[in-house]
């Protein structure tokens, strides 16, 4: 069956970033510090981050130019192809379109690229030295690694002690870039001491990489911290990804009525859908449905509470309104490590709670028969968080069948799983996707 | 730096395959009958392989069309992206000029599906219902997978052993499509029964992995073989890659002095670099230097003598004339687990052999060391197959940087290093590559 694949020509890209922030019918609740309980300030937050990063971070302008320098750089791989997914639909027998935008064609096989680009970029305008991160699976580390090869930035990974040991071979691609690899938690910093000291044998979280990695940075001048996920800027970056979506579609001569994507942090599915998300709060599109979807075992969003919460587990980050499951929960050891986040996107959660996103959880075991289908029907085996992603976007389909209805999805298929294909493996040596 | 990528536009995709046959000087020398010594037929390839593969295995034809079908398929990653590896010339303080061409687009990460969908697609015309096969590492293997899953043919792989153990994750990759893999020498053969009374321990070689799937196709008639590289019409598959290359260098208003491959079986070099011989040898363009890379523990070119031999170690294949270290050969495990055959194309060996190729040999640490300074630069970390091209055009490049002459070079990225990252690691672990 034909391959339809949508290529969007390199003048046709994307020059700005979107804001969403400009198109809310209400603003996002402060950031708060957690000493005075007060608002917190752009200058509170220049020990971690450049200048410019923090005014794209708090700003209500609607775009932001992308500066020539990454678009030389996000020109190595992107555009990034939109597939039709015919050999899925005819698998599913479903009336539905599927589209699926494909981010896994990145040095790093994902979307993290998209952000690290240009937070190495904006560091290294600022006389930024090294930078020191967290990484749950790899998959931002390394791409923090590349952008750090790139600029000429040193780089420091804190990777979750579970990851760590999950996935030796994404350690030795950031090892390949130049990158120094810590496990999580770690005695190099006060806040993995102290995990340690109460819990020797800790698998480690993303919340307490950040704190590693956020104490690493401010005790040193030269040294400032980057995210992969869940704050404005980096949503902001990953936008691309909806931009070309949508000049894509507009070749296919098409638009989608359900729109989803996997959610860790937040910033792939925010990439995917808030221009979609715009034009609908601009009233240029009528109402669409949009679809996150999160591991059943670390449910942030369809059973955390939204409340004020710290993003890290040492309780260093400013207070954010989220959807979090708590700052010390330490979610079981699922191989979408991407996808292990205490917290949320404050940013996402805000447009969660005004009612314009539905969520979903599903457990990984459904995930990866998703992600099987999805191999052996297009080709492409996607990596464990984005396994998500496609369970969510089959079951739309399902859906679409029963109904008897011909809907257009979209969901972003935001990497590929060479480098956890581990993952498989474990699951295939258990036995327990393979029946006889 | 800017990143130059070359796109061609897929109404500009090769439509047919390139035989190098039609403008060779001299015919290969022919395949023998090793029961009788007598010129092999047609007929005698019909138990392995379906008639439309034996035409082109034979033929003289100068082009052969690729099928709609095919070509629809490999839009689904072609045409794959040419580079101008500025950053890599400007690490090197190089006159040169390097243009590389990136396979590692396809969805099994390497050029390997540009013949596994073309053979996939002649069995199910011929109503196959099941292929054999063998693999090194498993990036052959995991695109006859693929291809299997398209087409809705049975796979079984035969994978060397000592890559069967250090490569899980491509094993469940095979798996993931729907494959069968079988850990060679097995006791499911003959051959493999043999091999494995004489030496209990054997590492396993591709000769053996041959032999097995071999004995394992001939056996039935719903059964037929498929080889991933050495044989004519696989290079011929390959084609598509150099063809392309010479539309977008000619986008690039270039055109290579220098083209480099890395050589296993031959085929990804065959495929770069026939389109650009054949110019040379029509008379449309001079004299081209071009540069056979192989691994120093398996120097089949350099070090192998050109002489009948079998293809397979328990000598179930017809005899061929090319460069061979004996059948019985076993290479060390080096990571290259595709470099590790111990012959070669007749069809490139018949070539070198006219004195229309130069071959090199390097030792795995140094081509490691070339895939890092790579992948630092370019942000690729290349398969350690691809290393070796790598490091090979980085010596023309650093040659023309001592003559002070700005040459072209062009080499072919065969494979990205997500599934074999396992060896940076261990090369990393072992701590050879990275000094004070």
């Amino acid at each position: 069956m034909d391959t339809v694949k949508y290529i969007l020509s390199e003048d046709k890209m994307p020059t700005a970033w979107y804001n969403i922030q400009a198109d809310l019918p209400t603003s996002m609740p402060p950031v708060l510090n957690p000493g005075t309980g007060k608002q917190i300030t752009a200058a509170d937050l220049e020990p971690l981050f450049p200048k410019q990063l923090i005014e794209q971070e708090i700003s209500q302008q609607p775009t932001f130019e992308i500066p020539d320098e990454v678009q030389s750089i996000y020109r190595q791989w992107r555009p990034t192809p939109l597939y039709r997914a015919r050999r899925l639909e005819k698998a599913l027998d479903t009336p539905a379109k599927i589209y699926y935008k494909y981010e896994g064609v990145s040095p790093a096989g994902s979307h993290k690229p998209n952000t690290a680009i240009p937070q190495a970029y904006y560091n290294k305008k600022a006389g930024v030295k090294r930078l020191t991160t967290e990484t749950g699976v790899g998959q931002w580390g390394s791409s923090l690694s590349l952008a750090g090869a790139f600029f000429g930035l040193e780089i420091v990974v804190y990777m979750v002690k579970v990851s760590y040991r999950q996935k030796p071979y994404r350690r030795a691609l950031m090892e390949a870039y130049g990158a120094r690899v810590v496990a999580s938690p770690s005695d190099e910093t006060e806040a993995g001491r102290s995990i340690l000291k109460e819990h020797p044998d800790s698998n480690g979280s993303l919340g307490i990489a950040i704190s590693e990695a956020v104490e690493m940075a401010v005790q040193d001048e030269q040294t400032k911290y980057a995210l992969g996920s869940v704050l404005n800027h980096v949503l902001l970056h990953q936008t691309v990804i909806g931009l070309e979506a949508l000049a894509q579609l507009e070749m296919a001569g098409d638009y989608p009525d359900i729109i989803v994507g996997c959610t860790g942090g937040g910033s792939n599915f925010a990439g995917i859908a808030f221009p979609f998300l715009g034009a609908m709060l601009r009233g240029e599109r009528d109402r669409r449905k949009f679809v996150a979807v999160e591991p059943a075992a670390c449910p942030t969003l369809t059973k955390g509470k939204y409340t004020y919460d710290f993003g890290d587990t040492a309780h260093l980050t400013p207070l954010v309104k989220m959807h979090t499951l708590g700052s010390s929960f330490v979610p079981q050891g699922i191989h979408a490590g991407g996808l292990r986040y205490h917290g949320m996107s404050p940013l996402l959660s805000h447009i969660v709670n005004l009612g314009l996103i539905e969520t979903k959880a599903y457990g990984q075991i459904d995930c990866f028969a998703a992600g099987l289908n999805f191999a052996s029907t297009e080709g492409i085996l996607p990596a464990p968080e984005a396994n998500h992603a496609v369970k969510g976007a089959i079951d739309e389909a399902l859906r679409c069948k029963e109904e008897g209805v011909s809907k257009t999805i979209l969901f972003n298929l935001c990497g590929i799983a060479f480098g956890s294909t581990s993952s498989f493996k474990k699951m295939l040596d258990a036995n327990s996707l393979f029946g006889s």
